[in-house]
Formats: C-alpha cells, sequence, structure tokens
C-alpha cells in the first residue's frame, strides 16, 4: 500500500468515526462518508468495494492496533504483570481511540448485525491472546482453583473496553492510575497477586 | 395506569425492541414502531408523545426492572453474599431480557446519544445500589485496601452487563453456573472472600 494510499484510507476511517459517533454505524452511505472526507464517492469504493467493506477494515485495523499492543507484552517474564500490562495497554488505547471503541463496544454484542462475522473473529483474536497469557499464569501454578480459562478470558475482554470507556465517558476527571488500580484488583480476583 | 393502556406500551415497547435489535435505535421512525405493533400511529403519540418519549420510557422502564431485582438483596445479611446474589440477579435479567440488554450496552457509552441524559441517571440508580453494597463491605471491613468504591462500583455494573451479554451472544453452550463463578472471582477481587 503506497503512503497515498494510506492516507485516503486513514481520512475516510477518521471521516466514518466521526459521523458514527452522532449517528451509528447502520445509517450511515457511502455519499455521507466521502462529503466528510472530502473524497469523491467513486475513491470510497476504489479503496473498500462499498460501505460495508470499509467498515470492516476499518474494525479490522482498530482491532489490530489493540492486539498488536497487547502481543507486544505477551513474552514479559512474570506472567501475571504481563497481564497488568494488557491492562494498561487497553486502558491507554479505549483513551486515544475513544470514537472507535465506542462503535466496537456498539456494535460487539448486537446481534444479527452487519459485522458480527468481523467482530466475532476480531473478538476472538483478543480473547486468544487473554487466554494464552491466564494459560502462563495456570501454568506458574498462580491460577486459582476453579477458573475457567475461556470464560475469564472472556470477561476481561469484555470488562477493560466497558470499563475503560466507562471512565472516558462518565468519569473523565478520575486518573488513569485510579481506574487502572481498580480494573488490577479485578484481574487479581482472577489471576492471584504478583509474586 | 389502566391495564389495557400498559398491555399497549408493553406491545410498542416489545415492537421497538425487535426494530433496534435487527436496525439500532437512531434509524427507527414512529411508523415503522406502529406497523411492527400493529397499532395507529396515533397510539404511538398518545401514549408517549413522540419516538424519543418512546424510547426514554422504555429504556426507564427495563432499568427499572434491573434495579427492582438488585435491591431486593440489599438487605441480605452478609454484604458479599448480598453483592454475589445482585450478580445472580443481573445475569438473570440480561438472559431474560437479552434484547432490551442489548440495545442498553449499545447506547450506554455512546456520546454524544440522544439518550444519553437519560442513561447517565439510569447508570447512576443502578451504581448506586452496588456502591451501597460496596460500602457495607467495607464498613464490615472486608473490602481490600485501596479500592475505590465510586470506581469499583461503575467497574462491576459494566463488566455485569458486557460478561452476561457476551455470555449469551458468543458462548451461549455454557452453563450459568461456569459464568456465574467467573464473574465471582472478580467480585471477589474487589470484595474479597464471603466470610
Amino acid at each position: 500500500m503506497t503512503s497515498r494510499a494510506e492516507t485516503t484510507k486513514h481520512r475516510l476511517f477518521e471521516a466514518t468515526l466521526r459521523l458514527a459517533g452522532t449517528r451509528g454505524l447502520v445509517g450511515l452511505t457511502v455519499d455521507d462518508i466521502a462529503a466528510e472526507a472530502g473524497v469523491a464517492k467513486g475513491t470510497v469504493y476504489y479503496n473498500f468495494g462499498s460501505k460495508d467493506g470499509l467498515i470492516d477494515a476499518l474494525l479490522r485495523y482498530g482491532v489490530g492496533q489493540l492486539a498488536d499492543g497487547l502481543r507486544g507484552h505477551a513474552d514479559e517474564p512474570d506472567p501475571v504483570l504481563a497481564l497488568e500490562s494488557m491492562v494498561d495497554t487497553a486502558l491507554t488505547f479505549v483513551a486515544e481511540y475513544r470514537g472507535f471503541s465506542q462503535i466496537l463496544v456498539s456494535e460487539l454484542w448486537r446481534t444479527p448485525g452487519q459485522w458480527h462475522e468481523t467482530l466475532t473473529l476480531l473478538r476472538e483474536e483478543v480473547i486468544s491472546i487473554v487466554k494464552q497469557q491466564l494459560q502462563r499464569i495456570d501454568d506458574a501454578g498462580r491460577l486459582p482453583e476453579g477458573v475457567q480459562i475461556p470464560t475469564a478470558a472472556a470477561g476481561l475482554f469484555g470488562t477493560l473496553l466497558v470499563v475503560a470507556l466507562d471512565w472516558q465517558v462518565f468519569q473523565p476527571q478520575r486518573a488513569r492510575s485510579d481506574i487502572r488500580d481498580s480494573v488490577m484488583y479485578l484481574v487479581r480476583g482472577v489471576a492471584g497477586r504478583p509474586g
């Protein structure tokens, strides 16, 4: 992908996020998105094929950024501290990409959504990173007996997203460290205290 | 309110939920809702004034049901067990009112949403019930040092909603007891183990 094509794609992503913030994704048209981005309608079709193609690419791009950030901590020596770093990364991601995170939360648990298939795959991608970390914690004998790794991983993923968003939308006056500590109490409930 | 007016309102609520499940709330019109419910358009205006009035009433009604259920456990003698009963009540609520819960999660962290003011009040109503319980746990000396009650209450509220919805949408094959136990690990992380 040339840098110019990339710039155009980002511009279309950002225009979509601005519009979706007030109106949701469902009612948006290619006309709206092209006008907001200041490009011709044909540019949208050329780059993404359709509105659904654009949104699909946007969801994959955004979740890909989050997944890359989380994977960056996967190999830290202490698995509980690695999980804590992941929490920090997710909070930072939501604060930085708030519009995207709002769309993600709006669409993820809605069925039948137009992007349900893509979102199912993306959810699985992130959860598998958390699962691997919980497995490492379990291998180190530090997971309390009875914790089901798949359920705990899914729970932590959802929790992180909404706690971070709840902070941004309803409690922006709170310090990030305060929110981080609260999530850590939850994580330690699942994963045991750092050794 | 007569029983007949109540029946009509519930019929309009249910029609709205069916339509919102596939299309979201934003694009719905009074025409759509009246047609889906099989009533005249005037019936919607007579009962709710407008589409926004209807959705406002629907959100208040649904969250009111949840809040009533949670309050039913507020005075149980052991405050940690009371919180656990609340978790069970919330899971049951989401399983029973899945369509409503999906709307709630879709709209709650979206800004600026049409129903942001109502949702802010409703969120506060539920969180205050959780806060009171955490305060009771703290008064009993069973809240780990450093837990911020407002942040923990907000976190638990969001967590409960999305963990329950994630279960319904992505992991329906899991037993409710399995999900309940996972949330309990999170709750115990915040609130300490039952004495």
